[in-house]
C-alpha cells in the first residue's frame, strides 16, 4: 500500500451516498483504491498519512464533451441548435489545424481538473492530438473521434481509423489506463445506416463504448418519428444499442424508448445545462431513473454550456426534475451527487471509476472548507453537509486532485501544465480562428 | 473628482447593454458616478488612475434575500416549500436571539460582496442587527421587517415599530445611502387583507417600499384565487400596488395579473434558483417584460438557494426562460445580465443604483480575467465578451467590489471584516441552533 489518505469526511459514492467521518483512503501502487472507510476499520498501515483538511469524494465523470471547443466559448450562444452548429460552429471548426485541438483540449482537460472532473467522454475529431493533451495534464478521457457524413468527411474512412487505432494501441492505455478508445457516430441524422451498422460491428467486436448523440433536438426527433418510428428504435435495428453505448442528451424520449434503454443497458449522458440554454428541453431523468437506465451528467461543449464544470449539471440535474415532475423530492442533493460520480461511470460501462471503493481507480478529489457554504460546520446531519457541498460550495472549493493516485492538481493549480501558458496558446488560436 | 478608474472593457449596464473598450469610470468625492464612458471621450483629470485589468461593471441588485439565514443554509433541503417552511425553517428560526440574525447577516453581506452583490432588499425579522450587520460589511441594503401573523407577533406592533424606525431615522440614511428602509408584508397568506391595507397606507405615506411574496407556490394560488380572483387582484384591492412595490417570485400569474403588475408599475423580484430547487415553478419572465414590469432578480435566502450567488440566478433566468419557450433567444446573456443590474434597481424603485451613469452611486465590481473562460481574449466580438462572463465566469472572478465609492472587497476578500471569524460565529451559532 502506498499512500494513506485520512480526512474528516469521506464520500465513497456508495449507493446509499454514504458520509464518513474521520474516514481514510488507502491507494496502492498501481494507482487504485486499496481501501476505503472509516479509520476504526482500516488496516494496519506503516507509512506516513496525508491528513487533508476538507471532503474526500471521487473525481467526477463528465459523461459528455467536447472540451477542445474551449476554443469558440462563447461564439453565437444565442441561437437555436442546428442554426448554430451549421452557421456558427461547424464553419469555425473547419478552420481548426490539428495541433490547435491539442491547445483546445490541453485548456479544457486543465480546467476539467481544476474542477474536479477527472474524467470525460470526448467526441471530438484529431483523436491523437487529444489524446495527446490528456496524457499531458494527468486526467483521464474515453475518446470518441467521430464517424459522419459531411463534405470532406467519409465516415468509412473514419471507421477504419478507430479500427487501425485499437488494433495499434489497445482499447485501453497510458498510465492507470487513462485513455480508453471508441466510436462516436455522431447521430442519426448525421451517418446512415449502413454506417451505424457498420459502427455497432466493428465496436461489439472490439468491447469498445459507441457514444452517440439521440433526440437533442424536438425537431430532430420529429423527422426520425416519422421515418423509423423513434430514434432509439432506428438504433437498436441497425445493432448500436446491443453493445457498450452511450446516448448523449436523449430528450425527447416516450416511454417505449426508455423502456428500450433499460432493456439494451444503455447508458444515457444527460446534459441539462447545454439542453437548457439551447432550448433543446427537459430529459426524463425521473423516469429514466426509474426504469433502471443508468444516467451520468455532461457539460457538452465549452461552446454551448460554457466552462465544463460539471457541478453546475449536478444542481441543474436537480433542479429541471423538480420543475419537470412539480416534486422538490424528485432528485435529491444525494441522487445528484451519484450522477455525477457512480452513476457517470455505470453510464459509461466503467465500474472502475467514480466511487471510492477497493479495486476502482484512485481518482480522487479534495474539496476544502475555507468558504461560506460550509461556516455551518461539518458536525451537521449528513443531509445537510452534502447539501452544502452540492448546493453552496460546488467547484468554487475543490483543491487538490489525484488520477490514478497521482497528483495533478495541487492548491488549485495543474502540477503538470502552466495555465497561463495554455491559455495564452488559446488567446493566440481563436483569434487566428476569427481572422 | 475624487478618482478615476480605467479598465479595457466597461460594463455601463446601458439600456442597449453596451460594451466600452478602454473605457474610465469617474467617482465623485460623495461616492457617485461622475462620468462612465470611452477613455477619449473623458473631461480632464488631474489625479492618478487606477487601472483595472479586467472588466468593470456595477454591483448587481440582489432584489429578494432573506441572508441571515445563512445560519441555516442546507437545513432540510428536499421537502416542499409549504412543509419546508413550517417543519424546518420557522422552528429553527424561532430559536434565534437579535445577535444571530448580526451574525448570520455579516456572512451573508459578505458572501454577497465577495461575488460582486451590492445591494440586496431584504425581508428578515431584527432589522437594526440586519442594518448594523451591512453597516460593518460596507455593503448597501433595502430591509423590510417582517408584517405578519403567527403566534407571538402581532402584525400592528410589527407596523408601528417600522414606522417609529423611519420617523426616526428616515428612509435612507448612512454613508453614501447605504440603508433604506421598507416593509414586508410576509404574503397575502401571512397577513388579513386588514393589515395589508394599513401597511399601504404607511408605506405611501413615507414613500417606502413595499417588499411581499406574491404567487410562489401553486396550491397557495389557487386558495387567493377562489377567494379574491388573483392574488394579484387581492393586493390591488388593499392598495399594496398602489405605492412602491416589489413582488417576489410571482410564479402562478395569470395574463390579467401580469397587466395589472404592469399598470400599477410592481416591480418583480424573480428568483429562478429557488423557485427551481423547491419545484415551485417558473415566473412568466418573458412575458412580464415584454409587458413592460421592471424584473430583477433575487436570490432568495440561503437556506433554499443556497450560496447567495446571483450569477447563477443570472444564468438560471436565462436557461429557464429558454426552456419555458422552446426559445433560445428568450432571454439572452445581455438580456439576463441587465435583470442583474439595472433591471433590479428599476425594480426597487432605485433609479440610483444598477448601472454606471453620472449622478448614481458608484457601486462597481471589478471582474479580473485570469480564468480560462476568458481564455479567447477581450479581443472578441461583444457579444461573445459578454457570454464568456455571463455563462462561463460567473462570480469565479470577482476580484475588487466598492460601494459609494469605497473599497469593500479587495483581492476577493473583505477589506472590513475578518472572513474566518465571521464563519467561526456562524459555526458556533448553527451548532447553538441544532441543540
Amino acid at each position: 500500500m502506498s499512500r494513506r489518505f485520512h480526512a474528516p469526511v469521506v464520500l465513497p459514492a456508495d449507493p446509499a451516498c454514504s458520509v464518513l467521518r474521520s474516514a481514510v483512503v488507502d491507494v496502492t501502487d498501481d494507482g487504485r483504491i486499496g481501501f476505503a472507510g472509516p479509520e476504526a476499520d482500516a488496516p494496519e498501515f506503516a507509512g506516513e498519512v496525508t491528513r487533508l483538511g476538507g471532503i474526500l469524494l471521487p473525481g467526477l465523470v463528465n459523461t459528455h464533451a467536447h472540451s477542445p471547443m474551449t476554443l469558440l466559448r462563447g461564439m453565437g450562444g444565442d441561437l437555436p441548435l442546428l442554426r448554430w452548429l451549421h452557421e456558427i460552429i461547424w464553419p469555425a471548426e473547419a478552420k481548426l489545424k490539428p495541433a490547435d485541438v491539442r491547445t483546445g483540449m490541453l485548456l479544457g482537460s486543465v480546467e476539467m481538473l481544476r474542477h474536479g472532473v477527472t474524467t470525460s467522454a470526448e467526441m471530438y475529431f484529431e483523436g491523437e492530438q487529444l489524446v495527446d493533451a490528456v496524457l499531458t495534464t494527468g486526467g483521464r478521457t474515453l475518446v470518441a473521434p467521430p464517424v459522419m457524413e459531411l463534405p470532406g468527411m467519409n465516415w468509412r474512412t473514419s471507421l477504419e481509423a478507430i479500427e487501425r487505432w485499437i488494433d495499434a494501441d489497445g482499447l485501453r492505455f497510458g498510465p492507470a489506463e487513462r485513455i480508453e478508445l471508441g466510436y462516436g457516430p455522431h447521430s442519426a441524422y448525421m451517418l446512415n445506416p449502413d454506417g451505424l451498422r457498420a459502427v455497432a460491428e466493428s465496436a461489439a467486436a472490439r468491447g469498445a463504448l459507441v457514444q452517440i448523440h439521440v433526440a437533442e433536438a424536438a425537431n430532430e426527433d420529429l423527422v426520425q418519428r416519422e421515418q423509423h418510428g423513434s430514434v432509439p428504435k432506428l438504433l437498436d435495428e441497425v445493432g448500436i444499442l446491443a453493445g457498450r453505448t452511450l446516448a448523449a442528451h436523449a430528450i425527447h424520449l416516450s416511454d417505449e424508448d426508455i423502456a428500450l434503454f433499460a432493456a439494451r443497458g444503455v447508458g444515457m449522458a444527460h446534459c441539462p445545462g447545454s439542453n437548457a440554454k439551447l432550448a433543446s428541453g427537459i430529459a426524463r431523468v425521473k423516469e429514466l431513473r426509474a426504469a433502471g437506465v443508468a444516467v451520468g451528467l455532461g457539460t457538452d461543449g465549452p461552446a454551448s454550456n460554457d466552462d465544463l464544470d460539471l457541478w453546475e449539471e449536478v444542481q441543474l440535474s436537480a433542479m429541471l426534475a423538480r420543475l419537470a415532475t412539480n416534486d422538490s423530492t424528485a432528485l435529491t442533493a444525494a441522487d445528484a451527487f451519484l450522477l455525477a460520480t457512480r452513476g457517470g461511470a455505470e453510464a459509461l460501462g466503467r465500474p472502475d471509476l467514480g466511487a471510492l471503493e477497493p479495486g476502482r481507480w484512485a481518482d480522487l478529489v479534495h474539496v476544502d472548507l475555507d468558504d461560506p457554504a460550509f461556516a455551518a460546520g461539518l458536525d451537521v446531519p449528513d443531509e445537510q453537509l452534502l447539501s452544502n457541498l452540492v448546493w453552496a460550495a460546488g467547484s468554487r472549493r475543490v483543491r487538490d486532485v489525484w488520477v490514478g493516485g497521482e497528483p495533478v492538481i495541487a492548491a488549485g493549480e495543474s502540477t503538470r501544465v502552466d495555465r497561463a501558458e495554455v491559455q495564452a496558446s488559446v488567446t493566440d488560436t481563436a483569434a487566428r480562428l476569427r481572422a
